[in-house]
């Protein structure tokens, strides 16, 4: 048995991985706020306000807009179970673990399930999706992965929407590591549903899910001729709570609602497309850091993802040794490859609170010497000087 | 659009309701900790403190021990969905609303459902379970509720495994209201699947739920021939990042889970006997209170739970405002009744760190003041003096 009876000290880390990242200690105060029960009247105005927060970012006025009290991969399950009927044709997009991971969760929905592969690396793009739909009859839901946190590619929402829309299906987006990060905008985009995380740029702890369903969405779940085979995430019962009428369903995550409040108050004061901007900005000297280091970067050049850049690890390289490295001496956390690229890529995030030229001039640093150490090449500060470029011309 | 602009600042209640209870100073000074990634060497020791102390404080040395990240209902889900087949026969015994609530999640994992309905405030007795199992052929599953949130009844599980176990089918045990506040002792009285809420009498924030399988339960999970239609719950899935392999599942809640790991420290510092003692001892008075101000407890008296005591509301008296009452002027929560309930009795609640013989004081006065108010009778102070006299012959 480990020994419990310690106090639990922590490494101070740096998160640069692919979620969670650092908290805003605004955001660990409001967890220390009075508790109130999830049927307090008192506690009404936290729901209300952090749905209309939700919506700012998601660029949305959909009414039925809420934190799911689990992660990302609830978010997920939700967006399929709601939405899909048995025998159900859905069409998912493959281009890496998290679509596949949406082929799974849709199986177990008992989806008619038609995957389209795309290489891991690369993005979804609009006519790969209308080929596909032209060759097959109805069906009711597309889903694509709008940021994939496995290779770091972003696929273009908009065009892949009017697509979808076009062949009368809905679009379900997976937007666990774009939202608050990256240009989203769910109603002039005509996304149907999407549900995202709360601990990559939206800043705050793990543990919520935020989804938003439109209209089209809602038709289709309140016309079902099956239950929601989830009580937990069904929809319907959720909006009752969630709505005016506060009918009781399950014992909100009251600090978590607290915590998620807060760093949605950081947003609207940052700005939605201000906050987009930091993470282009800061991502951009990343990159030009990396590229200095003459290392490859992993996704599609016109498709890379600012909250997570992905990193090829070069030969003779030790992935996980360098992780290591960056965990003992720096107290940085990045990310390795998962499933397939497990080993040969690295996840560097920038999210949230963790995304600042700071942290990518330190990183950069890091990785220089563990990769020096590794015989990689020389450490000459290469890597953090083009990074300063970068942000010395903003 | 309410004003997310403002500071939030919530009253500072005494949570005496259903739960969430108030929470110890240290479990949310624990939240403070850095944060750490879901798959970073030095954040797995919390995973296995956790499921050890979990598997302390639920009397078992069961494995497959783990915090599911979601609460309580989301705990019966994967209940249910982990142990059942489509068509597989479940005998689910109806006492409250919970019992209700299983009979609906067994029926979204398209179980073969025989409920058996019991009066509301009743507890469920092992003959009529083995009537029950008499008539039936074979039976996969029988789901009873430990403790029934919504009638504060005991029942006497013990006997009822026996029961269950003479029938060849596994018992699975709602424990929301009962773990770490009541006895409950998962291998002596041989309970194959049990789960619970964080926030009761753990005295943890809500957010998780706790969930243990014995060897039959974790046989038949193992053994399926579908797969669990939730990825989110799939016990396999989950054990693989609980277990020494760490695989990536989803992203734990990390806060939550120092502040349960911190819950379960002050538990094993006070010891899960002389807390379910405490528990016991300050029920007592309450219902000595109680009983002096001449109110009618709900549950049938061998079987009242200690956690949660339930009061019928006097003719003549507006429940809701006696529960306004108490918010305003007292700054207490107390619960009202759920479901067919409303309206009809009052719940109140001593669990964790609320349950102390300074709240049982304090409701009492309020109460008999608020009672009062709406021409119950005289306020004379005789529900404290009959609590005290409990408080002192100990």
């Amino acid at each position: 048995m480990s020994d419990y009876r310690n106090e639990w000290q922590p490494p101070n880390r740096i998160l640069l991985g692919p979620g969670p990242s650092n908290v805003h200690p605004r955001v660990l105060q409001a967890m220390l706020s009075p508790m109130l029960g999830h049927l307090d009247p008192d506690f009404w105005p936290v729901l209300d306000q952090v749905r209309d927060m939700l919506r700012l970012v998601l660029g949305t006025t959909h009414n039925w807009t809420l934190p799911l009290s689990a992660t990302g991969t609830a978010g997920m399950e939700a967006a399929f179970c709601n939405v899909v009927e048995p025998g159900d044709r859905v069409v998912i997009v493959v281009n890496g673990f998290f679509g596949e991971r949406m082929v799974d969760i849709a199986l177990r929905c008992r989806a008619d399930v038609q995957r389209i592969d795309v290489p891991w690396g690369k993005p979804v793009l609009p006519e790969l999706v209308a080929q596909a739909l032209a060759a097959q009859g109805h069906v009711k839901a597309v889903g694509v992965v709008h940021a994939e946190t496995s290779t770091g590619v972003l696929s273009p929402l908009q065009e892949i929407a009017q697509v979808v829309h076009h062949h009368d299906a809905l679009l379900i987006v997976d937007a666990v590591t774009s939202l608050g990060g990256v240009e989203l905008c769910m109603d002039e985009w005509d996304l149907d549903l999407c549900y995202g995380a709360s601990q990559k740029c939206l800043g705050a702890p793990p543990g919520l899910a935020p989804i938003s369903l439109g209209p089209r969405a809602v038709d289709v779940v309140t016309h079902r001729q099956h239950p929601v085979q989830s009580l937990y995430l069904d929809m319907v019962t959720l909006e009752a709570y969630w709505s005016e009428r506060r009918r009781y369903h399950h014992t909100a995550p009251i600090l978590m609602l607290y915590a998620l409040r807060e760093a949605l108050r950081l947003i609207m004061e940052e700005g939605v497309q201000q906050r987009w901007q930091r993470h282009a900005h800061t991502a951009a000297g990343l990159r030009a850091g990396l590229e200095a280091l003459e290392l490859e970067l992993f996704a599609a050049p016109a498709y890379r993802l600012d909250p997570l850049t992905t990193v090829v690890v070069p030969d003779k390289v030790d992935a996980a040794q360098v992780q290591r490295q960056l965990y003992q001496h720096y107290n940085i956390e990045i990310g390795g490859g998962l499933g397939a690229l497990q080993g040969k890529i690295w996840r560097i995030g920038l999210m949230g609170d963790s995304c600042k030229a700071s942290n990518v001039l330190l990183v950069l640093a890091a990785l220089e010497h563990s990769l020096a150490q590794q015989g990689y090449a020389d450490a000459r500060g290469v890597g953090v000087a083009a990074a300063q470029q970068v942000f010395a011309a903003s």
